[in-house]
């Protein structure tokens, strides 16, 4: 039989593996609508390169033409005859608007038979960019509501009104092609309006609220400003289907397949974990011992992203936090176990991807001379974790839709 | 329809009621065995009053004699023809001792056919109290212990051989009559060997420990405890039953199925949180987010006692810090609530047994010019929760079973 561990890390494999943008853009092609005319690929974003590859793989000259737009020293190389550019990134720049150019350039001529493959992950925002102002005006007009309290919420409302291809009007720019969009998500909650700043995704917002906040921050707004607020973005799009793939909710998605196959009883507690990550590892560690003496081998998943407030000197980081804070709370169950995990392979300024407890852990701490509340006290979980054995190494994995958090219990 | 508040209190109502001493004792008497012969009562520990009144009220004149030991104003009153006593407490006084006397003097007569009704809350091992060696040398080695950094396990292990009616020892003194013990508990995880020392328990602990703390600590035992020591405390306890009640474990069981009359499918995470409050909200605010949509009406039920690191000025509890610390993670949900009470009905220095937040609670804070964060940050989530009606309060209980929290989702 297996043990705890092994448990762990299958899992760990398993969910990974399918959050990776490689395989969760072979698994979205699957729906991809039949084609008459042509397939245009277009990929923005962080991951872009890597969604390219994965559907040049899967289409190869299915694949008329392409752009892959992604940030400096993300490409790994050419991928078929699919031009691959570099946009800046964090703040677009004058590759990001020659990027946009020339993807528009690609599928202004596209006709009703027409595909637009269309590939997006985080920071596609700034690498894709068509200013419909200025663009000093809107760094001016960002600048100013980030300086007077505005949320995020607030000032991307504001930024796709002076864009001509963020809130869904990329996905205009395409009609009467049909749009076949492929999302990578590592924003909690998959707000789709938000990741890249939702090119073809109908914007929620209106320009009622972007008005709004303009007059809350007393914002001056030129006749070029006023006139692009004035514009509204799209509500609905049609011809344009979404697929989500690698996001949060898929990482626990797998994670519970994963459990099932192993003979665990999967519970998803949720996707969106967000508190203190040693909490959060003391509260999963009283869920398992409830459980422990049930009769039912049960895993308690949990998405997320937890958060540190460090107090201390040492090494670690949140998945770690998460499994340390477990220790305590396990000690003496021989059925039970919690970890954690970063799907991006790194876990704070460490080698490590998180962190594995089980009931024996508290001893094995206790006789390395390490007690679990200093080492946290000390965020220092990397070397009391080293010191059993109780690191999960996996190196980077080239995606990053926030952690993996489980608690086994086997009986 | 109930609002989502109406469904808490109705949850709490029914929860704490079943908790209580009263109504506990009443449905543990289901199974009191039949009685040929006599049936004596003891009643021992800060909610002995309240058991035996209970007990009374269902058995009354079946009752031949009994012996009430209580802390002192716990007493309300004379029940029928028992005998209503106050023992020491936290420390045994010659109270205690005479207590102790007037049970054993009650016991020692019966026989076979007969039946000690025994019932046992907190504080019993301190309010009853038959010493084996001078009290002064128990309260030496007691004193010593703490002092050189024995933990209570240790300690209990030690105090055990040095009374005559801890550890399993009372219940010895009954034989040959028959013992239906009622134990009142309010230990996280039910430790019945912890409760009261465990009068009617058989004892876990061994001589061979006891000599082993003796040592580890560097006691000196005068004769008459190297005595105490070598005897050794029943491992079997026959013709003796036990039933606990008014546990946290009952108190979950209670709001699972009150949560089920309302048409919520019940979820019991654990008997034993114990991490920090807002941390705890926060988390079961993850949970409700994520079960929003899910089409199903959820109640997520955790029972346990979190902990505040008080950082502030401000007034609450450890119930009201979680259901202020939900606030955030369910804002803007129409159909999601977490809430937290005391079952004992005071949460911290205040007149509230708990707190409730909804979906609306983070915009009615906002109204009220309260931000959630910076009112947990000065630990005042009293006042916070009175501005938005969020308060729960009950009033005082009587019983103590540790808290009970729970997020609920309806659909």
């Amino acid at each position: 039989m297996s043990t705890l561990r092994q448990d762990a890390d299958a899992i760990i494999q398993r969910a990974f593996h399918d959050a990776a943008p490689d395989a969760a853009v072979k698994r979205a092609l699957v729906d991809l609508p039949e084609i008459r005319g042509r397939l245009a690929l277009v990929a923005i974003g962080k991951a872009a390169w890597q969604m390219a590859n994965a559907a040049y793989e899967t289409l190869g000259a299915g694949i008329d033409s392409g752009v892959v737009v992604t940030k400096t020293g993300h490409a790994r190389g050419p991928i078929g005859e699919l031009t691959v550019l570099e946009g800046g990134h964090p703040i677009p720049d004058a590759r990001s608007y020659a990027a946009a150019d020339a993807v528009l350039r690609l599928v202004d001529p596209l006709g009703p038979d027409d595909l637009v493959l269309f590939l997006v992950s985080g920071g596609g925002s700034a690498l894709f960019e068509k200013p419909s102002i200025p663009p000093e005006e809107t760094q001016d007009i960002t600048q100013k509501l980030l300086a007077r309290g505005a949320d995020i919420v607030e000032i991307n409302t504001v930024r796709k009104r002076l864009s001509d291809v963020k809130g869904g009007r990329f996905a205009q720019r395409c009609a009467p092609a049909r749009v076949f969009s492929v999302v990578l998500s590592d924003v909690l909650g998959d707000r789709l309006d938000m990741i890249a700043s939702g090119p073809a995704y109908p914007d929620a917002s209106t320009r009622e609220e972007a008005f709004a906040i303009a007059a809350k921050y007393g914002l001056k707004l030129s006749d070029s400003a006023r006139g692009a607020f004035e514009r509204e973005t799209p509500k609905t799009l049609e011809r344009v289907e979404t697929r989500i793939v690698g996001s949060v909710r898929q990482l626990c998605a797998s994670a519970e397949a994963a459990c099932r196959e192993l003979g665990y009883e999967p519970v998803v507690l949720t996707d969106r974990l967000s508190c203190e990550a040693r909490e959060a590892g003391s509260f999963l560690a009283s869920v398992a011992r409830f459980h422990a003496n049930s009769g039912r081998s049960l895993a308690f998943i949990a998405g997320g992203e937890t958060v540190v407030h460090v107090t201390g000197t040492g090494l670690g980081g949140r998945n770690q936090e998460i499994a340390l804070g477990a220790a305590t709370g396990l000690a003496g169950l021989s059925n039970c176990a919690v970890f954690s995990a970063g799907s991006d392979g790194t876990d704070g300024p460490t080698d490590a991807a998180g962190g594995f407890c089980s009931g024996e852990s508290y001893a094995a701490l206790k006789r390395a001379g390490i007690d679990p509340a200093d080492a946290l006290r000390n965020n220092d979980a990397y070397h009391a974790l080293q010191a059993i054995g109780g690191l999960i190494i996996t190196g980077p994995t080239g995606t990053n839709v926030n952690d993996l958090t489980c608690a086994l219990v086997r009986n």
